[in-house]
């Protein structure tokens, strides 16, 4: 067990109607010339976009304008906040939107305080040492990206993804409004509780052991998406639903899985996905229903010393009743299986629109800086396993 | 479900070593003249005392002592702290101790910072608006004081317990080394670890519902409690059960429970456990011990509308498998008697020395200013007929 410190910066305001802590919260920190970034038009139809601007106008608080950040954000979009927030003087950063828009603010954050290429913080060659305060207003859960310190760029022809880390970039409050996710449509809620199941079982699955409180907790945010995700698929506008989902969403890399020698780390599953979603696109939760069980079975093969942690997630995550270890860890993989297939996420690679033939540049690309794995090395040939099980 | 704000301001220095932190977040939170207020000895026998001085004296930082607070403290030790902050003009407390030492410091942080009588601001006649920045170093787990918003003091003849409770109470920063904890005796430990589970029982019964994320990471820290509290039974130096029970006696306070329409209100256990300590400064974990089950068994059949709760509560957390809510949620209790013999906890009132003749006293006390019931009242009439139960 390792040393810690617990630290959460961000403040979460909760519920229905807490926009109106936006315009008093940017002040709080320091706000007066915001940049005012988020995607596609969605904001403008459901009316959360007017009601941010109300409460910018409201106050009397100068913004600038960035829409059409683009899902998977590419370094570009990042490069066009910087500049905006220079040109302008701006001073703080609202994002409105899921995990594109608010990673992409991270960027603009760190970026607005940099003085070189912005691309040195994005590839971790330069640490991040400053940053504009940031708030934001979620509008889709899953990435974890309001309560958390990190977001990820796609960079170049490739669509390299690149994680900028830093507290610095915790946002100092977000707005999370379980009826601002109304209008997310089912594929990219269910894809979105993939993902925050995906943050979960990247933290439980990890070879730290006697870490008893963040593990319980962390199965207790597994159970709490299990049970809610499926109750939206015909009814969005469950309100409980929708909440329990937002605050799992939160939770789930808030920092309390980290603690206790759950060491921060590789997450494989997430950098086996990402070259996914660079190939094609691909929306991330997506990736990573379809390569967890692969990497699951493959863990289990290659390291049979973790399979007692692999039965202890089916039992106390499934509520798999059965003793021998090793059946018992692969019951919970066909149990987690059986999940995905109920939320409408596709089982298997080809399916997706996947060729076998792109396989290996996918395992030569996840692999590029390196050895990915956690309980067992994950290097060129066995990421070619792990999709090639997955395909 | 109701809204809420998530703000966790403390943060934690957790492991082996980390007094270290202490004189550079002394300074960091702008403490230059510190009052160091601890209990009884212990902490000069064990060490820890001579870590915090080594710690002051290297950075040269000034203090005044205060020791000797005593346990269920009361307004006298509350008194000595205030007259020696304001005398010797110091602007920061280190406590160093359980929950005693630390409660005491919460309200002298408070009352330093305010002209009148501190029991205004411990009986709630005014609110606290200011208070002098707090540090602890916990050697003791259970109360949770090192990273909520209260402390429980003591006052008068009838050794009457207020307790005081705002934001600006929470410690800046704690330091929890679960080595410091080797040196509680077994019984000790054991109360503490029935103060950790009831705190977690206080929030998770109550007439809330839909919040699952929460639920079901206080189930989490409920299971953690469980697993690892026999541990230190009888090997008291297993640094892995320490350091799971002070994290859990920090999660169960720190503020995750109140989320999501688990709304911060009363902890009726504890208040009439608190009666039971007045009477004969009887170790706070075990009057919870005490009265829990007989709580339980009065709101079954009180609050009948609540049996699925207490049913999920037995399955959830003990692992109770029967159909039956009524059936489940009585076996659930006695699953909770067993771990309380199991930890040596004593089981009726009467055992640990309460008269029956004193038990109208005790009900007419715990309810002299009113109701203190949550999912079904609790007037002095409901307090005997629980009191009677646990008798």
């Amino acid at each position: 067990m390792e040393n810690f410190i617990f630290n959460i910066p961000t403040r979460a305001y909760f519920g229905k109607g807490q926009i109106e802590n936006l315009a008093s919260g940017i002040k709080e920190f320091g706000g007066s010339r915001v940049l005012l970034a988020y995607g596609g038009g969605s904001i403008k139809s459901n009316g959360i976009y007017q009601a941010v601007i109300d409460q910018l106008n409201g106050a009397g608080i100068f913004y600038v304008e960035l829409s059409g950040i683009k899902p998977n954000p590419p370094i570009e979009d990042v490069y066009e906040g910087i500049r905006l927030m220079k040109e302008n003087h701006l001073d703080f950063i609202v994002a409105v939107g899921g995990g594109s828009a608010l990673d992409a603010a991270k960027a603009m954050a760190a970026g607005a305080k940099y003085d070189g290429d912005v691309f040195d913080l994005i590839s971790s060659k330069v640490a991040v040492s400053d940053a504009a305060p940031l708030a934001t207003v979620l509008t889709m859960a899953g990435t974890g990206s309001e309560m958390d310190m990190g977001g990820v760029i796609t960079v170049g022809e490739n669509h390299k993804k690149y994680a900028i880390l830093h507290p610095l970039l915790n946002p100092k409050f977000s707005i999370l409004d379980p009826e601002y996710t109304y209008t997310v449509p089912e594929h990219h809620t269910m894809a979105g509780c993939s993902d925050i199941l995906s943050h979960l079982m990247e933290q439980y699955l990890r070879p730290d052991v006697g870490v008893d409180v963040p593990d319980r907790m962390n199965e207790g945010v597994m159970k709490a998406v299990l049970d809610n995700a499926p109750k939206l698929r015909h009814n969005p506008n469950n309100y409980n639903a929708r909440a329990n989902i937002m605050w799992a969403s939160s939770m789930a890399l808030a920092g309390f899985q980290f603690m206790m020698g759950k060491q921060f780390g590789a997450f494989p599953v997430h950098s086996l996905g990402h070259e996914l979603s660079s190939l094609n696109d691909m929306t991330h939760g997506i990736t990573l229903a379809l390569i967890t069980p692969a990497w699951m079975r493959f863990t289990l093969i290659s390291a049979p010393q973790y399979t007692s942690m692999f039965a202890r997630f089916a039992r106390n995550v499934f509520g798999v009743i059965e003793t021998n270890d090793a059946k018992a860890a692969l019951v919970g993989i066909e149990e987690l299986e059986s999940f995905y297939q109920s939320i409408g996420m596709p089982s298997r690679m080809r399916d997706a629109g996947v060729e076998k033939s792109q396989l290996e540049y996918l395992a030569e690309k996840a692999t590029e800086f390196g050895d990915i794995g956690t309980m067992s090395p994950i290097n060129k040939a066995q990421a070619l396993e792990i999709y090639t099980m997955a395909w």
